[in-house]
This record gives C-alpha cells, structure tokens and sequence, in this order.
C-alpha cells in the first residue's frame, strides 16, 4: 500500500507504458530485454528505465536484462487492483458509445460496469454488455459495485454538473473526454482527454515541421 | 512563421487550454478576462500565464486584464490555419467511426476529409460525409488535399506500417488512438492517445487516493 503512494504519477505513466511494450514483446517469444531497448521504444533514457524499475523493487541480471514475465508480473502487482475493478461511463452518446465498444474486454482486471445517461431511450439497455442506467440512480449503483473510476464523455455544458454530482457518490479519479476543464478538489485525479485540442495541436506542428523544411530548404 | 517555429511545445499546448476556457466565457457575455482567472481555470500560475500571452505578442490592460475577443483572435492567428486545414483518418471501425461522428463540424478550421479503410465493405462510402478510400489510393489523395495531418485508430499490430506509409505519403504529424509506440524520424510530431492506458492511470489513482484516506482515517 505505502509502496503504491510513495511512486510519482510520472513514474506510474512510464510503467504503463513499459507494461504495452513488453506485451508487444511476449509475442516474438522473448526472455529478456534490456534496459537500453526499453528506453529506445519509450523513447527515454536507460538510466531512467533502471530507475523506474527499481522503483517496484525488481531487479535484472546485469548479463542479459530484465525477464519478461517478471517484469510484467512486477509491473501487474503495482498497476493492477487485486480484483477485477469496476469502472462506470456517463454519457452514452457518439463518443461514450464507441469507448464503450472500445473498451469492453479490452483489460481482463477493468470493467465497465454501468453505463449512465439521462436518455430515455438508452435507460434499462444493454450496450456492448454493459447496462445503461439513469443518471438518477447514480449513487446506489456507484455504491452497489464499489466504483472509484468514472469515464467523463458528455458535452462541455454539463461536464462540470456532472463531475461534482459523481464526487458526491464516491468517485475518486475520473478519465474526462469532455472538452472542459474541471474544477474539482484537489485530492480528486483527473485526467483529460481532449481529442479536439489533441488534434488542433497535431495539425499546427504539421505546418510548424513544414515551415521548418521550407526555412531549410531556402538556406 | 518565425513566431510559430519559436513557440515551444508546452506553450501551444496551454494555449489551446487557454483557447477553450475563453470560448467557455463567451456565452456569459463576458468582454475581459484577467490572467489570475485564466490561471485558476487552467490550473497554473497568473505569472505563467502571462508569460505566454506575451509570447503571443498581445497585452491586456493593467486595469482590465485581456479583451476575450482579441485575445481569441491573438491565439487563433498563432495556431489556426489561414485556410481550412484538411485531415485524414485511417482506420474506420468503431473507434475510427466514432472519432469521425465526434469531430466533423466540431472546428471550423479543421476538416476531416478522407478517411481510409482496408474493408472493401466501408471503401466508396461516405461517413457522416466524410468519403472512405482504399489504403492503395493513400499517396493520391494525401497529395490532392495536400493532408499533412493524419488520426491514427488501426490495431496495434498494423500501426507501425501504416505510420510509416502515412510519413512516405508526406504526413508530418500523427495523432496515434493505436495502443503501441511509433517508431518514427524525429522530424515527425506524434501525439499519443491512448485510452486504455489512461484508463489504467486513472483507476489505479482511485485506489491509491482510497488508500490515502484509510491511511489518515487510521491515524
């Protein structure tokens, strides 16, 4: 448990990352990897990596790495609950229902358990398995599977509303796909993923790149 | 275009922050805004969030803080595209379909207009009006809409070679939805959004806030 509060966020969004690359590894039938091919494929430094993997008390072989199936296993019992772990969605939209479809069964120790939205039409279905509720039974289902986590994906007017009603029933960490900033205490996480403003970036450093070969280009 | 080479990246990427809060204020009818305020919303310090104004070359009013509209039009002039910008997505399943259903119409700026899929079911296709091409037709239509911006939403097994034709095709920046790092020239700008890892994030979060609170209850 101390372990688990003691290692920083950035740390924990290496491990994640270093936990996709080696489940990219296990199919080519790989033992071992090394610091230096980790940092290589998470484009850090393997200085970084060795720290980061001292961090959960695992060690390699100076002679040929760390072993795959440890280090998942590691990595598995610093990330992962003890128990599958239940995640609810709000919003059940365009966007909430593709991450519904995106996401179910996707990680064996994370479910999405509850689906809510305060369309009619969708209330008492079942979406890719999952069963849609009203937003006003909210608390008691919250509370009924013990959930902690909730994907945000309604529109930006109601993100806000939203977001504190779910605090109040007990969510602790909340993934917001609402193009919004939220405003919540402190001691709630918070992640955003805003695919707008994600986008918007990615086309402004396309022409940034393309200014730069152009500058080159003329020198 | 000096001016956009110079901006670092941290910086755009508060500015397209700082972009949707004042497009959060405007419908309250409101003409200025100080940076102490846009600082409490965006979560950083006023200092900072002078700083990159500045940056921007526009300054508010000592008495009144920034007039919203001019500073909207100062940040859109940095980021936007003088014309329509054209971006391509490959990969139309569920997620590729639902990106597509989220972002069409939603920047005036930006204009998903090709989409590729290697089923011939979805090939010739409009998708909320978006036409669906062949991967083959890739380097042809790239060229004609002079698309330098791609959405990445294949499997992670074919990323990698999708990404790596999409650079041959001229693309210079990818927004990756695919599970996996890319391996790409580091003139190439990739964003990576990868949902189930931050779904991990924010869930182990939960847990560990849980923890906190048991800790401090018991103390």
């Amino acid at each position: 448990m101390n372990k688990k509060i003691s290692i920083p966020e950035r740390t924990v969004t290496r491990l994640c990352l270093y936990r996709r690359i080696l489940l990219m590894l296990l199919p080519e039938g790989r033992d071992y990897v090394r610091s230096q091919e980790l940092a290589t494929l998470a484009r850090g430094s393997s200085a970084q990596v060795r720290r980061d993997i001292m961090s959960l008390g695992y060690a390699g072989l100076p002679s040929k790495g760390y072993r795959v199936h440890d280090l998942l296993a590691s990595i598995g019992e610093l990330l992962d609950a003890p128990e599958v772990e239940s995640v609810a969605l709000v919003g059940v939209g365009n966007l909430g229902h593709a991450l519904l479809s995106y996401l179910v069964g996707r990680r064996p120790n994370l479910t999405i358990r509850a689906a809510f939205d305060a369309n009619p039409a969708l209330q008492g279905l079942a979406i890719y398995g999952c069963p849609c509720y009203r937003p006003e039974d909210m608390e008691t289902v919250l509370a009924n599977y013990n959930i902690r986590t909730a994907i945000l994906a309604v529109p930006a007017g109601t993100a806000q509303t939203v977001a504190e009603r779910l605090v109040a029933c007990g969510i602790r960490s909340i993934l917001n796909f609402a193009p919004t900033r939220l405003n919540l205490p402190n001691d709630i996480y918070v992640e955003d993923m805003d695919i707008s403003a994600s986008l918007e970036r990615a086309a402004f450093y396309a022409r940034r790149t393309e200014d730069d070969s152009a500058a080159q280009a003329q020198s």
